[in-house]
């Protein structure tokens, strides 16, 4: 089956593609939908991977290169976990999950290339727009790094609360932040109480909650200022200084570049490549129930299929993980991580028109406003322009709220702050895309997962620590680029590691 | 089957006499364990109670009274929830889980005496013993609510701080805590950066280190200031002021009395009563697995049997609610809230004596110490004085501590503890009890969940709103005296109204 009809008919669609899906990807064993209560049919492999997203895939992939047997186990009718193609006609795609790489993420871009997937620059020619206290301001978008949206009152401010911390984040130990000189002081008080300590201007104030709700979909008083400084520290690669900046930077940050043929492709070609050289498999449709450990093995079973294997690496967010059942039970260091490891809140909007209009004004579509529901936005058109994809941001709090209004209301109040920040062109999209992470259901909420004060300080350990011959990936269990889809590629690589080191 | 034999074979205790409890408190249907995967009997009921502890029991008690049919499933081989009795021999009994009452725990009380259930004083007579600095200095008992250790050094900062908490919690209104005015600045900041503002002598902010520690099990840190301030407001009834000593204290507070017989025989006896009323059931070793709603009802399913009703009342600590398969979905509001509301760490340890030797010294057998791994004690020897039981509390990151350890190591730390506080005679004692309430799997952490900055601001109205036919019930629900036994018999009580109003 081509990588096209893939992406139409198969791995790249939910709902009724499902099943299609899951013959192109991996037999779900005939008839077990229709007999869900026999006994299920056994399988075995070398190792068990649970999760197809690009931390489960990566490290399939990396274990089949060792020669071993994997079978991998996704709950969903598609691969690519936090990574989503969604058609926008003619061939077209965006992405509706997770989508930017940009450089120090050299473990996903290496991945990519391997796999015959090109990047381009995300577009950032001309100005970005500021929108504050009703008046919109075009700065100029620059780069590598910054700028700072130039607050009259804030902005100085802001680039100050930067340096600091930047200045703290350097003492972070990204492999275990715990250990931090000053782990006991950070991990004690909200991001917001620094905050407070220590920007005073409300704009410098306001500024600042963009950025960490940019980052974080939650809001500076949900997160422990350990954890975003680690997170800041992480956020770089083995040999470059780490700066909050990277974080929030469309050219030489997290936002750089983009994919040709967009993110999701890097997990179709994965599994492609693990289908195509039986026995390897990727299964869909099989959310993992129990995961049973003896000293000689595990068995995992989903209410279809089990397989026996001598390892298994689980994936995905921590409080996800929770939904297993693990006999035995799992240490309950680790059982009450995952009660602790929440998932920000994020709704996509992506809003298509004729043209990428914005660019004739000279706009590169960067917009950051005090204002929500949408704060942050960007340019997210095709390569070659065509159709314009204005892609808006609603996290944290306004994610919260704004789920609460319809759908059209919400969708209104999304265009409404599209045409301030970019003119009334921007009030009839012909079409309009939202993506609500929070309802997934074997997500439940994006970026990333995060914590609040107190636990990396006490459970930060737990978060990879295998448990006997269960290993765990997923981005929120890296040290470099946490959070990110580099992060989730560097997992699969450690936990295919620790799994062949064991071996 | 009488009530000493079920102390003796059934309810109170865990596995192998797991079968005969089954067999007492709720037939699991014959051959179910060795057929499984058969499709499960059908069952029918007005309402489905997921819990057997004092919630789901009070709400089955209260929907029973009204008429309406009810099946309790209950996941373990046990009634009672976070109350457990624990045999010391010759018919007498300790409580490894909750156990305490006191004034304005009318709900609780009144069903106790409703059962047939006595109380009596927790010792309290002579003097306790504060323990900081290597001294130890014995104090009157006194009470009502009080004292507070008289620490030289930060005793009356630990006063002052008391004080200041509760003309903030006089603010904050139980039913719903997020509209109190000054919300968002208390939900913006931990415990621990309220202490750090406020207290400013290492031994009054160690004092408060220990009451925090003691009632919630876990560290300031850990906790929102706003969650604090309305667990304080919650500790009493509709018609008395907050006042957060009624959490600290024995006399006239939450530790004023126990009950004979121990507190499981609430559960013990309301499970008997709903059990010889055919064809009201609790049915044990029923873990729920799935409740998938329709328009027109629920049907609840565990691995043995599925249950068609009309409603379902849902128990336990929110975390542990999330472990269930809801079809459809929850919202993802709830989904969201239940990722954010950890349980506490909490070590219950017991060390019994020939006789409670500390009475005759005119200790109350009641410590605070600076010095864990044991912090606090109690006096927990049976209703006639014999033998004698010294309850040691190892909380929080005490608890994450010593769990490192080996049982060993952790027995002599915690016997080490009771030395210092009340002599040698405290070295040896005939038996010794620990119960680590984090490693069950139906709770995974006690006393209570508890929730950090920024979540009760964004999702506290989920913690009890129905879903549908999903009705919310549990300690963690409660708006009076939230996270104790009688904020658990509330909550039964207001969902099965809940119920009893939409039937």
């Amino acid at each position: 089956m081509s990588e096209g009809e893939l992406t139409r008919r198969g791995l790249l669609k939910a709902g009724a593609a499902g099943a299609a899906a899951g013959a192109a990807a991996g037999a779900v064993p005939e008839g077990a939908e229709a007999k869900p209560r026999r006994r299920p049919p056994g399988r075995r492999a070398d190792v068990v991977v649970v999760g197809a997203g690009l931390s489960g895939l990566r490290a399939a992939r990396e274990l089949v290169a060792h020669g071993r047997s994997v079978l991998v186990l996704e709950a969903r009718d598609r691969v690519g976990g936090r990574t989503l193609n969604h058609s926008i006609g003619s061939g077209k795609i965006v992405e509706v999950g997770g989508e930017w790489v940009g450089p120090t993420q050299d473990h996903v871009i290496a991945l990519a290339k391997d796999l015959g997937i090109g990047t381009f620059k995300t577009f950032n020619d001309g100005n970005n727009v500021y929108y504050a206290n009703g008046t919109l301001l075009p700065y100029a978008a620059g780069g590598p790094l910054g700028p700072v949206p130039p607050d009259p009152t804030g902005g100085a401010e802001a680039e100050e609360a930067i340096t600091l911390i930047n200045q703290m984040a350097a003492t972070v130990p990204v492999a275990a932040p715990w250990t931090a000189s000053n782990a006991t002081a950070w991990d004690s008080q909200t991001l917001e109480t620094w905050k407070q300590n220590n920007l005073h201007t409300p704009n410098g104030q306001a500024l600042l909650d963009v950025g960490i709700e940019a980052v974080f979909a939650a809001e500076p008083r949900d997160i422990s200022l350990l954890f975003a400084l680690f997170y800041t520290a992480s956020a770089t690669n083995e040999t470059t200084a780490p700066d909050i900046n990277r974080l929030f930077s469309t050219p030489g940050g997290a936002q750089d570049s983009r994919l040709v043929g967009g993110s999701q492709l890097i997990s179709i070609r994965m599994a492609q490549e693990l289908e195509t050289r039986p026995p390897h498999r990727v299964l869909l449709n099989q959310p993992v129930r129990i995961i049973a450990q003896t000293r000689s093995g595990v068995r995992v079973s989903t209410d279809h299929v089990a397989v026996s294997a001598k390892h298994v690496i689980v994936t995905g967010p921590p409080a996800i993980t929770a939904l297993i059942r693990y006999q035995p039970d799992l240490p309950w260091m680790r059982a009450q991580l995952t009660q602790r490891y929440p998932q920000g809140t994020v709704i996509k909007c992506e809003a298509v028109y004729d043209k990428p209009f914005w660019r004739e004004q000279g706009l590169t579509g960067q917009a950051v406003s005090l204002t929500g529901p949408v704060k942050v936005t960007f340019d997210n058109s095709p390569p070659d322009g065509s159709p314009g994809v204005m892609l808006g941001f609603i996290e944290g709090q306004e994610a919260r709220k704004a789920s609460q209004l319809s759908p059209a209301d919400r969708r209104k109040a999304v265009l409404d702050n599209l045409v301030t920040y970019f003119g009334q062109q921007a009030a009839n999209p012909r079409q309009y895309i939202e993506m609500n992470w929070s309802t997934e259901a074997w997500t439940r909420g994006c970026y990333v997962g995060f914590t609040a004060p107190g636990v990396l300080l006490d459970y930060g350990p737990a978060i990879r620590a295998p448990v006997g011959r269960i290993h765990w990936a997923g981005a929120e269990t890296s040290d470099y680029w946490n959070g990110y889809m580099d992060g989730a590629v560097r997992s699969g690589e450690r936990a295919a590691h620790e799994v062949l080191a064991a071996l």
